[in-house]
This record gives structure tokens, sequence and C-alpha cells, in this order.
């Protein structure tokens, strides 16, 4: 049998506020066995772009990545965000250990062609050092990633966390029964967003197209789901969509499933 | 006998300057066998605490870190120039990896006590894993390492990355004969500072003494020798201060004795 390998991803203000980053932490410090978080930080590069003056643009969910952009997500989310995380880890007798894309070539991404939209320094993933990974988790380690890749030729690119955590879930899904879980604010995909009761427990290919249709599902919640889909569909076993307290309470959120 | 190992310290313009980065990291890269790089990243941290409002203090070419000031150099050296490092040599084929002293727990720092000067979130070093750096070495990896450390309770410090350089240095000594490098813009100690031809090639701790006594060494200059010679104190083999083009020369450059 294949060791379990759970992979969070934790974005918007639960790793943004110093409370909620604290008890996620702790909870995730909790998790037995082999894993790796996946985080994201926008709301802090937004803050200090707009402190820089330098415009945040975003389509669809995904920020446009100018050059003085790629460098304030750089230092954000690969310094400020990825090394408090690893920090709060470490006295919580984790031993993390914070990477990016570049760091043992671990996501190698091309830069997205300009089609009708120019995305600038955003990368598409192209390959995963599956190997690399594997050898840090055999020696006790654990991942925090931060959403910055690159090309290969010294350039840095930013890519979308959720699509990080998604591709690394695939890849690790050769050597382990892997679980990915998208961690946010509210308990699941809500049919009112207003509303934690409206949770929807289960969500498939079908369901999905019809909660597009209907805007229940909209903005940054369309390519997350798309890329929980990518990760079943290249054998990760299960994917959650859920709040902190819903990784504690054995996996309580939105679940997706391909039939 | 043991592996050789290489430290280099880069820092002033040599890692701030895209053309001098880009020479120093070919340099880097070309010299075989096990090596680390530890990098700094004043001025951009500095540059960039201006444009946010926050002023930069120095004492003995010391920075003053307050929680503002801690969350730029985070930002700057274990995000930005680290990660430009990282992805700059993994283009040239050397397997590079980024790392705090968070990372893997790899240095650990008490927060320095307040006395004459309090210099805030600074760390004054207590352990080096020095394992852990072996495993890496082992695998292949070259880490590159930024001057953010951590006291083990989830607090980040700013420690002096010329005090990294020189701690690894004399830890990593018990494994492996450790020639240290500490690479900046001039070919070494100069006599007069405007004058490259004045060089000094050799300085040992009385010579030391006197000039610092003649004012011929001042500033960041006397905590960076006194770092070096503690390395050599602690068995560290060679400790040599020189330029980029010093380190493809044979090491041409001010040599540090104890005798």
């Amino acid at each position: 049998m294949r060791d379990r390998l759970t992979i969070i991803k934790v974005g918007g203000n639960v790793v943004e506020e110093e409370s909620s980053l604290k008890s996620l932490l702790k909870d995730f410090s909790r998790i037995a066995g082999n894993k790796i978080l996946v985080h994201g930080g926008g709301k802090t590069a937004t803050i200090l772009s707009e402190k820089l003056g330098i415009e945040s643009k975003k389509v669809e969910g995904r920020r446009i990545t100018d050059a003085e952009t790629l460098k304030v997500v750089t230092m954000v989310y690969a310094g400020l965000v990825n090394k408090n995380i690893v920090a709060g880890l470490q006295a919580l007798g984790n031993n993390a250990i914070g990477l990016t894309g570049a760091d043992l070539d671990l996501i190698r991404a091309a830069k997205r062609p300009v089609g009708e939209v120019d995305y600038g320094y955003v990368g598409d993933i192209k390959t995963v050092n599956y190997q690399a990974l594997n050898e840090l988790l055999n020696s006790g380690a654990i991942p925090v990633v931060a959403p910055i890749t690159h090309d290969g030729h010294g350039q840095l690119l930013n890519t979308n966390a959720d699509t990080i955590a998604s591709e690394l879930a695939a890849a690790m899904s050769y050597d382990f029964e892997v679980q990915l879980i998208y961690c946010f604010e509210k308990s699941g995909v809500l049919m009112n967003e207003n509303d934690e009761s409206s949770r929807i427990n289960e969500i498939n290919p079908e369901v999905f197209g019809e909660l597009k249709a209907n805007g229940v599902v909209s903005g940054g919640m369309i390519p997350k789901l798309s890329d929980g889909f990518a990760a079943l569909n290249r054998g990760v076993g299960v994917v959650v969509i859920t709040n902190p307290s819903g990784i504690s309470e054995g996996l309580r959120g939105t679940r997706l499933v391909l039939e």
C-alpha cells in the first residue's frame, strides 16, 4: 500500500491574518504522516503594491504580473509569508522547509503566451521535480511551497497557488495516496455565499457546469474547482474544499468527485 | 582526507546589480565540489524601506531592525534577492536551494539583549544544524543562504550575513576542509580605499589591531574581519577577502592568518 500524502493549500485571510494563521498552523502541525503546505499571499501583495504605487490588475481571479508586480509577489510570497509560516511550523516541532519552484528546480514553468490577455510574468507549469520532493519527504522535511516558479533560464514567474497544489498532487500521486485540501475562509462551496449552512457536500463535473451556468460558482472559485478536477483526473484520491476547522473535523467540506 | 567546502559570502553591489550578479553567479557556478553561497541585500532593503517611509538606522555597519524593517529584510533577503540568485544558478546548471535559518531549523538565534544599543529583531546565532546542511550537500544541492534566522519560537530575526558565513564555515569545518571567501566590490582590504593597488595581502590579529587603531579599517569592515578571524580560530582553513574576479584568479585577495 502506498503511503498517504496530505497536500493543503491555504489562501485568503486564513494565511494572511496572524490569529487565523496560528490556528491553521496548529491544525496542520497535528496532521500525521507526509504533508506539504502550499500557500498564497495575494492580499498582502496587493497592500504592498498599493503602498509602492503599483496598480494590481486581475482577470477572472488571476493576477496580471508586470515586472514590478513580480518583484512584489516574490518578496511577499517567497519571503514574508513563506518564512513566517516556516518559523511558525518550526516552533510547533514541524521540520518545515520553505521552497519556490526555482529551489531544487522543483517546478519549472513557461511564461504564458500572450493571447487575448497578456498575463505578464505568469508561469504555466511544465514539470514537477517529484524526485526532489520525495527525497525531502523521506528525510522528514515538510515542504512549504510559495507560488513562484521559474523557467529554467533564470526568470522567476508567478503561478497560481491552487494550480501549484493541483500539479504537485498529481505528480506525487505516482508514489503516494494523495489527498488534496483547498483551505480558505468558508466551510466549502456554498449555494449562498453568506450562509455557511448552504454548503454543497459533493460536486461532480456535471454539477460544476450547472453551478458555473447559474453563477453560484464564479471568480477565483472557477479555476480552483477546475484545478481540483484536474487533480482527480490525474490520480489524486481525495479533493476537498474546506476551512481550517474542516481539516481537523475529518475533512468536512465540499468533496469533488468524478461521477 | 576531508572533502573541500567553499563558502562564499557576497554582498554590496556585487549581489544587487544585475550585471555584476550575473558575472558572480557564473564564477560561482564554475567552482567544483561542495559549495554554499551566503548573500546580503542591504542596499535593496534600504531602498525599499525608503519607498515605504521606514527609516533605516545603522550602528557600526549593523542595521537596527524594528518590526517593519524586519518585514522589509525578510521580503528582500529571503524573497527577492535569494530567489533571483537561485533561479540564476539553476539556469547555469547548479542545483541551488534557497534557505534561511528557519528552514530545516538551519540557524537558530536569540534576540540580542538590549544593552547600550537596542538592535531590535537582530539574532545572535546559537546553533547551526550542520547535519541538515551535510544532507543537502550530499544530495548534490547547493545551499543559497539569506541572512534571516529564527529563535525556534516562531520569531524571525535579522542576522548579519558576514556572521552567518563565519558561523556556517566554523560548524562545517568538523566535516569539511572549509575555505571561506568574503566577496565584495574591492579586491581586498586596501590601505587607501580608492587605490586598488594598495591591497594588503595578509592580515594577522596584530596587524588588524593596528589597522583599526589608525582608521584604515573602519565601519562594516571591522565586524567582517572579526568574523573572519573567529572562523580561523574555530578550524576554518582559509579565509580570504576579495572581489568576484579574485575568486576565479586563484583566490587573489587579502588573506587572514592567525600568526
